[in-house]
């Protein structure tokens, strides 16, 4: 292939580095792989420095790419594999932006349903949650200081596209962001199965109808201690099952769709 | 460390073989790694072969593993990590019998709740499925010719010991069980995106009531087009945000909570 960067250029090297959560952070930019996330990112061209495709890839996505006022680089089948998270490289990323929103932004016009993540591990959790958070019409999901980074290959590519749709703000002291949130009105739920109030109850009494943010924890160890304390309350999920907690993922589900239906039914009556 | 079995013994060669789907059906058996995992397959002594674990993890787990008519063999560190799914092998495994309840025995008998899984290609999700399904109470999770098994290294670890809680039917032809199902009564819905009822009138009419298996399709095609036709319904997850779909496991998640609750309110009703 002529003219096709390989693995060794310059620019596939400095591109390679944003498989890095270190390198992302120094270029302010990350990688975006596939049909579905390039064709979000690119809905904000402004967002997107270049498109990288094999030449197979730019055959087969020639609709998308001629459409862009991106610009598109051909790469090599080597230089897609050093840049791929996955087994299968696709051929096709988008070099974007980092799109993070800062706290005091969020603060001074909070969303009406909000996701925060306090030491979450799994980046493939970090990007289903913003999927989740998406799909039930969260406005923010705030990633507390040392969890997983949405902006890695596999939350990317979890996110199926949502990492693009919802305000990310990254790095956040929870300690302090949720008070401030708290003061301007926002309800803050932590999930705790060990919660003093269950959801389907929460649900009925109308104390999800307004701003809510929604706190998770870790996968193994829950919501920290000092966090949960700082919720105006700790909802648990009433389980019939012998099951002792639920995947968190699953859990995230769970409340989002329970709040966007809560929250639904108060805007329909007022 | 003397006398236990290495990477080369009969009996560590012979357990490997259970990493894969072929060689766990042909012997009958799977392997469960992990402290939960173990807990949760000893609680049934008489489905446990042996319990293999390194000289650390009978230390370790030396209360769990001296309580158990269950024998327990040490292994090296090298036959643990041939034998694990895992980067860091946790050197305790449980070689249990598969669990599996035949298709006619569960029709003879439907459980209130149960879920079908047609083509699903991740084993994590199968795994999560599992879980999510104890937690809300279904009685089994019938896995379609096709499907992931339930049985693989991470779908276990995803189940998080909910394998050994509810009933496992694999290789189903679910076209020919899922009609027959019907015939006993049991209400089919198919998980559909693009489906001609909402869950949440579907809850509210009572339509969740009675005896139902939930349908679920492949990660990225959905339910294959004849099985969703059989359905005697096809229910979408109303959405208020951007994201095109769920996850599947999410989507499974909502659906199954929200059966739990209706299913709970018809009961307490009665």
């Amino acid at each position: 292939m002529t003219g096709a960067l390989t693995e060794r250029s310059a620019r596939i090297v400095a591109a390679r580095k944003l498989t890095r959560r270190a390198g992302r952070d120094a270029a302010g930019l990350f990688l975006a792989e596939g049909r579905q996330a390039v064709v979000e990112a690119l809905a904000d061209p402004a967002g997107v420095r270049e498109v990288l495709a094999t030449e197979a890839a730019a055959d087969a996505h020639r609709d998308l790419l001629a459409s862009t006022p991106v610009p598109v680089r051909l790469i090599t089948e080597r230089a897609a594999a050093a840049l791929s998270e996955t087994v299968t490289p696709q051929g096709l990323l988008a070099v974007c932006a980092l799109r993070d929103v800062d706290a005091a932004t969020l603060a001074a016009r909070p969303p009406r349903l909000a996701v925060a993540l306090a030491e979450l591990a799994d980046p493939g959790n970090a990007g289903t949650v913003l999927r989740t958070a998406d799909a039930c019409g969260a406005g923010a999901v705030l990633f507390g200081a040392g969890s997983a980074d949405p902006y890695g290959g596999k939350a990317v590519r979890a996110s199926a596209g949502s990492v693009f749709h919802v305000d990310v703000v990254r790095g956040v002291e929870l300690d302090t962001l949720l008070p401030s949130l708290q003061a301007a009105g926002v309800t803050v739920l932590a999930a705790d199965g060990g919660g003093e109030a269950a959801l389907d109850e929460v649900a009925a009494d109308g104390r999800l109808a307004g701003p809510v943010v929604w706190l998770f924890g870790n996968e193994a160890r829950g919501v920290p201690a000092d966090l949960a304390a700082l919720a105006d309350l700790r909802v648990r999920i009433p389980m019939r099952g012998r099951a002792e907690s639920l995947n968190l993922a699953a859990a995230a589900a769970i409340c989002l769709y329970t709040t966007q239906f809560a929250q639904g039914r108060a805007s329909d009556l007022s």
